[in-house]
C-alpha cells in the first residue's frame, strides 16, 4: 500500500497542490451515474477502500462501496450499498448522500447524508466492505457532514456535524457531539462558526466538517469546506484547522486563508459550478505526506497533496 | 387541590371551551414583564407550581417559578430561575423560552427552548421549585417545542421535538426521540406532519407539540398547536392528537378540525396577533375533566376547559 | 323584496357608509363554520339568494347557498354546494371559495375560485338555488377573482378575471376575456393594472374584480379589491371603476382614493387583519341605491350602501 | 430531404446522444445576435424551415425564420418575422420567445412565448415561411411553454403549455387544453407534474413540455425539461414522456432517469449555464430516427439523435 | 404656552406614561385623510405649530401645517405645505412623510422623508408656518429619519439618519452628518446600532432616530424606535439614547429595555399593527417635564409623558 | 507613453473588441491574491500606474497600487495601499474594492468602495502612487461605484454613483453628487435607470458607473456596467453613454444594446461566472483610440479597444 502522492510542481508556492490527472473518478465511472464526488475512502487490505457518492441518472443520490491499489484508479461497484439492519428495527432512508469513512477499534464506520423526512446523519459500519450495518441515525434532522474522530475521546465516540435547515441552507456551523455507545447522542458543543465577511470572505455564510480528523503534533488536523455567497449563489472552498487532542471542542487554530478555491476548469464548471468539497484524507505521518479527496463542481472526484508539517505551520501561521 | 374548572357555557357547542375571565396572566403580571405567555403547570404540593415564560422589557426571554393555590390566579416571581449544574460542567444559555413542565418518578422535569447559538432543547429539573439544576440540552440546534412524556415508554425517557430552522421557521414536523438517561439522546422517529393545505389548512405551515401528554383508555391525549401562513404571517390554532399507548411513535388519532383558533380580542390582538400556543393541562381523569393552559397572542396566559371523553370522541370522529 | 337599505349618518360625509349593525354575517352562523366571508348574493324570487365562502374549523373551504328575505338576515344552508356535472365530465375540485353570482338569460351563473392543482375559475349554474351544476373551469391555474358581466357583451360572455400565482399573490392585474359558448375562451385583453406607489398607494401591489358589474348612464360600475404591502403583510381596500358599456376593455374612470378601507374593529381584526374584500352588490336603479357586500377580516360579511349617482360622480371626479 | 443523423459513438450506451459538431447555430449567427437558442424545425418543402429564437445584442427577444437544406446549417432571416393580424385586430407582444413549429392540415402553426403585460402563450400559422399571421393569444398569462398536437384530438385542437408565474418561475406543472377553432381554448387538464425530489431530482423543480409529440406505436412521444434548484440557480435536464393515443390527457410513461444533462462546455458555460432546452425534432419513423434540436445555456442551438424504437423502450422501462 | 401635561397614573410605575385621552389627533381630523401619524410639533408663538404626516384617501403621503394652543388639541391645515424654492433649483418629490421640525438660530427647520426615486432626507425651513422653503436634499437615496440637532456642532449642522433600502428596509444603523451650510453633508459616522436579539430583542432588526434631541445635564436626550421582526412582520417599540452634548458620535447611554411598546388598542390596530414612532418631543427643562409625540399604528397622533430627570436616571441604569 | 492598442480582428465586425491576450493580468499576479479585476488605470510619468482590486486568499478586499509601461504588463506591489490620514481624523476601512483613479488640478484622486459598516464610496489622493492620504467617504452607506469627473463641473467636484442596499443590491440607479472641497457633497441628481425588461434586458436589473468619463465633441463618454438577473443569479454587461457637457445631469445618449457580453472562458467561468465590469479607460483622443480595461468573472482584469468615433456614432444610433 503507498500512499497516493506527486511532487509539488516547480513553480507551486501553494501549501496544498492538486494532482495533475485530476479528476481522478469522472462523472461517468459507472454506468448509471449522472456523477460521482463528495466521496470517502480509507486503507483497507493491501489497497484502498472507499465510499462513493454516485448520483444516479434520475439524479437520486446513494452510496457505493469501492477500490483501488493505488488510491488513484477506482473500480466501483454497480450496485449501492445494500443495509442490513445494524442496532435499529429496520432500514429505510430517502436517500444517501456525501458519505465519510473511518476505522474505529474493529470495524470501518460509515457517516453520511441521510433522508428521513430531510436530510441527517446516518450512520452504519462494515468489517470488510462486503456486508454493511446500518444503525440509527445520530442526530434529528436536519443535519448534514457527520464526521467521525478516528478513535473515542474520554470514552465515547466524538462526531463532527453541521445543524442546517431544508434546503440549500445559507447558514451552518460546527458542532461536536458525544455519544457512549454510537447510538445515543449528547453532550452537544458548538465549536465552530462561519467568519465574519471582513475577516474571511470564503467562509463566512456557512462551513462544514470535511475529512476524518487525524492525530498529528499540534492536534487533531481537519480539512474543512467553507461557503461565499456570490450574487450567482455559493461557492465552496476548504480551509484547515487544528483541534486540541484532549478536548476537541476547542479549535486551536483555523486557516483564514483558504487551501484551495475553484479555480480549475473541472471545479468551475459541472452540474453545480464552484465547488471544492474535502471528504476523506489518506496520510503517512511518518512520511509527513497527506492526500485530500475532494468533490469537485458536484460532479468529480478529485485529489490534491501536501506535506503534514507544512499544512500545520500554514495553519498556525494565518489562523483567524 | 381543586382542578380550575368552568362548565360549558349554555349557547357553545364547542368540545373545548375558554374561560370567561381570561387572560389569567396580564402581560405585566409582574414589575419587569413585557409579556407572559406560552407557560407550563403542575400539580404542586396543595396546590399548583407553573413555570412562565415572562419576556422583559427589553423583550429578552427567560422562565420563573410561579405558584397557585386553584391554577387560576397565580403569583410569580420576580426572578428568573436560576439554575444550578446538572449533569452539565456549567451552565449557560443565551435565551429561554416556551417550558413544559412533567414530573416523572422522583422529580419535576422541564423543558424548554434554549439559546445555544441558535434555539434547541433545554432540559432541567427541580424537586421543589426552589432549586433548579440544568443538563445538557437534549439536541442540536435548531429545535423547538420539546415536550416529555410523563413516564418511560419502554424503560427509556420519551421526548417529543419539532426540528426547526434559526429563524420563523416556516416548516415543521414532530419527531419522537429516546434517551436511557435524559443525557445521550437516539432512536429518533418522525410522527406527525403538516397537513396538505386542502385537507387541513391551520395546521398546514408547521405543527409543534404543546401539552404533556396524558393517558387515557384511547392513549396519549395530546394538545398541539398547528400554523397557516397567512397574508399576515403566521396564525396559530390548536387540535388534539391521540397516540398509542405502547408505541406513542403511531399516531392514532388526530384532529383535522381545530379546537380552539383565535377569536377572541386577547388572542388576535397582542405582541404577536391571532396566536393560540398551548403548553400544559391539568387533568383529574376522574372527574374526565382537563383545564389546558395556552398562550395567547404572545402576551397573556388563557385557560379553556373540556371534558375528557368528549375530547378523545372528538379527536377519534373527526380524525384526519 | 326590498333593497337593504341604510340612510347615511349625519356626520358622515364619504361617499359610501357602513351599516350599522355589521357584521351582517357572524364567523359562526352555521354550526361548522370558522368563518363565513366573500360572499355573494343575488336578488331571488321575493327576496335574495347567496352564495357563501364558509371556511370549515379544519379551514377547509368551500362555498354554501344561503338565502333570506331582507338581503340582510340570512339562512345559510348547512351543507355545502353539491354540484353535479354540467358540461363537464365529472366534478372535482381541491376546494371552492370566493364566489360571485350573476343572473343571464335564463339562469344564475356562479363564478368561485376552484382549486385545480392550484387556483383557478370554477364555473356553474342553478336555476333555483337548490339544483346546482358545474361547468369545465373556465381558465389555467393560477387565477382567481372571475367575475362575469351579467349579459353578453356583443354576443359573447364575458369575465374578468386576475391571473395569479400559487400563494398569496404579490403581483396582479385585472384582465376580460370571451366566450361564445361559457366553455372555452379566449380573447384575452388586459384591462386595469396596479397604480404606481406614489400615485394610490392603497392598490400599489395587486387589484382584483369585485362585484358583477352593472350598467349605469356611465357604463358598468364595478367595486374592486386593491392591496397595499405593509410591513405587516397585505393590506386590502375598496374602489370603483366606471367600464365602456360598448367594449368594457376600456376603463373610463377609476377612483384614485378608496371608497371603504378598514378601519371598525371587524375589518381591522380577524383571520386576516386589514381586509376589505367586495363581491356583490344589490342595487335598485330607479331608487338609486346600492347596497355593497363585503368580506371583512376574512372573518365575517358585512355591509356598506351609496347612492349610485354619487359613486358615478366621484369616481369620475377621483379618476386616476 | 434526408433526416439530419450521425451514428452513436462506438463508447456510447446512452439512448440519446449529441451531435459531434455541436453546436450547429452559433450565438452570432446573424449579425445582430446576442444568442440562438430554444428554436424549432420543421421539413418545408425540400429540405426544413426554422423559427429561431435570437435574442439581439440588447437583449430583446424575438423569433426568426430559418432554412435549411440538410437541418444542420440554416441561414436564418436577418430580420424577425413580422406579422400580420390573423383573427386578431393588431398585432402587439412585449416580446416573443422560446418558438415551437407545426405542420397541422392545411398551414405551419407557431406557438411562442408572447409578452403581453406576462408571459404567455402567442400562436400564429404560415402557409410558406414568407408570410406570417398572428391570432389570439390561447392563454392568460402567466404561461410558458406552449406545445400543439400534429393533428386534431376527437376534432379539436390539442395545446400543452406550463402555467408560471412573472419571474423565474420556481414551479411548473404541464397541462393539456383544447380548441375548436385555435382562439377559444378550454377543457383544461392537469397531466404531468415535478416529480418529488427523492424519486428523480432533475425534474423535481419544474416541467415543461418540449418538442412537438409525434405518433408511435406506443402512442405520443415528447421530449421535455425538467429543472431542479441548486445552490447556484436552476439546471435544465432532457426527458421523454409517452402520452395515450386517443386520450393524450393520459401519460403512460415518463422516464425517471433524464435523456440528456448538461455536460458539454456549451451547455454548461453560457448566458446560462447548464440548459438543454429541447423545442422540436424531426423524425423519420420508417428509419426508426429522430433527431432532437435543443439550445443549449441559452446562447446556442444543438442536436441530439437516438433510435425511436429504443426510445420507447427506454421511456418503458425505465418510467416513473 | 402651557406645556401638555399630565401626571404620572397612580397605579402606573413606568418613567413615561400615556395621556389618557390618547390619540389625540384622530385618522380622519381633515376632510381629506385616511391616517395622520408620525408628526411632529415644537412651540410656536403663544403656543404650539407642527407639521404632520397626513396620508389621503389615495394613501398618497404628504405633510400638513398644524396649530394649537396646547399642544393637544390641533387644527391642521386642509391642504399640504406648499413649498417654495430655497436653495434648490425647483421642488419636486414624488411623496413626504414621517416630518421633524427645530428651530435653529432664525427659523424653522423641517426634514422629512421625501421621494426623490426612492426616499431620502428632504430639507426646508420657514420662519412662520406659511411660508415655507424647500432646500436640497441632505442625502443620496435611500434614506429615512433624518433628525437635525437644535443647534450647531463645532459651528456645523448635525444630522442623524438612517440609511435604508427601497422597500420596508429590514436593517437599519444611525448615522450622524454634518454639513458647513444645511446644503453639502459629510463627515458620516456610525453612532448606534441594531442590538444582538439576546441582549434588547424590541431593537434588533432596525433602529431611527425618532425626536429632535435636547440638552440635558447628562447629554442629548432623544426618544427613538426601535424594530424586532415577528412571524407578523415588524413591532415598533420606543427607547432613550444620551448622546454626548461636545462630541453627540458618542452615545453614552441607550434604554436596554423600551420605554413603550404597543399595548393600547390604539397602538396595536390600525392601518399598521403594533407601532410606536416618536418624531417629537415639546420639554420644560426647569419643570422637569417632556412630552413625547409619536405615530401609533400608522393611523393616530398620540401623547405620552415623562420626567426628564427619572428618564435621564433609567436610561443610565438600563443602559446597553 | 503608448496607449496600449490592437487593431480590430478581420473578422469583427463590433465597436469594441477584445485584446487577443486577455486577460492580461492573472488572478495570482502577486503571491497573496485570490484574483485581481475591477481595475483603474491612469497615465503616469512615463508609463502608466493603476490601482488594482487584489483579494487574498482569505477573500479579503483591498486595493495595490501597480506600474506598467505599456499598459498591458504591470508590476503590482504585494502590499495594499497604506493610506495615510488627509482631511479626516483617522483611517479605517472594513474593506476596500472597485477602484476608481482620476487626475484632477494637481493630483491623482481614488474612488472605492469602502466598509464603513456597509459599503461606500472611499476618496483618497495620491501625487506620486507612493504615498496615498484618504479623505472623509463621500456619502453615507450603501453606496458602490463612485466615480468622479476629471474635471469640476461648474467650480465643484462631480462624483457619480450607485445608491445601493447592503447585499448583492437588486436595483441600482446612477446619481451624480456635487462637492466645493471634495469634503460635503450634495445636489444630488439622478441621471440613469435601469432599463424595462422589454426594451434592453441585459441592463433591467442595475446599473452602475464604470470609467472615468472622458470629453468628446458630443459630451462625456462614459463606459457603464448593466445587470440581468438570470435564474442563475446576474449576468454583468458593459454599454456606453454621453453625458451633456456643460451640464451632465443630462444624459444625451445611452447603448440600447451592450458593447460588450460574457462571451470568452475568461468572463463566462470564474469566481462569479459572467461578468464584464469596466472601470477605466485609456485613451487618444487625436488618435481617436481608447482602450478600455474591465474585470472578467470577478477574478481577471482584461482589455478591449475601440475607436472613439465609432464608439460615439454607435452610441447616438443605438440611443434608448
Amino acid at each position: 500500500m503507498k500512499l497516493p502522492w506527486q511532487e509539488r510542481p516547480q513553480k507551486c508556492k501553494d501549501v496544498v497542490w492538486r494532482y495533475t490527472e485530476n479528476p481522478i473518478v469522472e462523472r461517468d465511472a459507472i454506468p448509471t451515474s449522472n456523477s460521482i464526488f463528495n466521496s470517502a475512502v480509507v486503507p483497507f487490505e493491501n489497497g484502498y477502500a472507499g465510499v462513493f457518492r454516485c448520483d444516479n441518472k434520475a439524479v437520486q443520490m446513494n452510496i457505493f462501496a469501492g477500490f483501488s491499489k493505488d488510491g488513484i484508479h477506482w473500480d466501483i461497484n454497480h450496485q449501492p450499498i445494500n443495509f442490513k439492519a445494524g442496532d435499529i428495527d429496520k432500514v429505510h432512508g430517502d436517500y444517501k448522500y456525501d458519505p465519510r469513512v473511518v476505522f474505529i477499534e474493529d470495524r470501518y464506520w460509515i457517516t453520511w447524508c441521510e433522508g428521513h423526512n430531510g436530510p441527517t446523519i446516518g450512520v452504519g459500519y462494515t468489517f470488510d466492505f462486503k456486508v454493511f450495518f446500518q444503525c440509527e441515525n445520530a442526530f434529528l434532522p436536519f443535519n448534514r457532514n457527520g464526521v467521525l474522530f478516528p478513535e473515542k475521546i474520554n470514552g465515547k465516540y466524538a462526531m463532527m456535524s453541521r445543524p442546517s435547515d431544508n434546503g440549500h441552507t445559507p447558514f451552518g456551523d460546527i458542532y461536536l457531539s458525544y455519544s457512549p455507545d454510537m447510538k445515543y447522542w449528547g453532550e452537544h458543543r458548538h465549536i465552530m462558526s462561519p467568519t465574519p465577511f471582513k475577516d474571511s470572505a470564503w467562509q463566512c455564510t456557512k462551513i462544514g466538517a470535511g475529512s476524518v480528523p487525524f492525530l498529528t503534533d499540534e492536534g487533531w488536523l481537519m480539512f474543512y469546506h467553507g461557503v461565499i455567497t456570490t450574487c450567482s449563489g455559493f461557492r465552496y472552498a476548504m480551509g484547515s484547522a487544528i483541534l486540541d487532542k484532549e478536548n476537541p471542542n476547542m479549535v486551536k487554530y483555523r486557516t483564514q486563508p483558504y487551501l484551495l478555491t475553484p479555480s480549475e476548469l473541472y471545479e468551475q464548471v459541472g452540474d453545480v459550478p464552484n465547488v471544492i468539497f474535502p471528504c476523506a484524507t489518506l496520510q503517512d505521518i511518518k512520511a509527513d505526506k497527506v492526500a485530500i479527496y475532494y468533490g469537485a463542481a458536484d460532479t468529480v472526484v478529485a485529489l490534491a497533496f501536501g506535506y503534514i508539517s507544512e499544512i500545520l505551520e500554514f495553519t498556525k501561521q494565518n489562523t483567524l
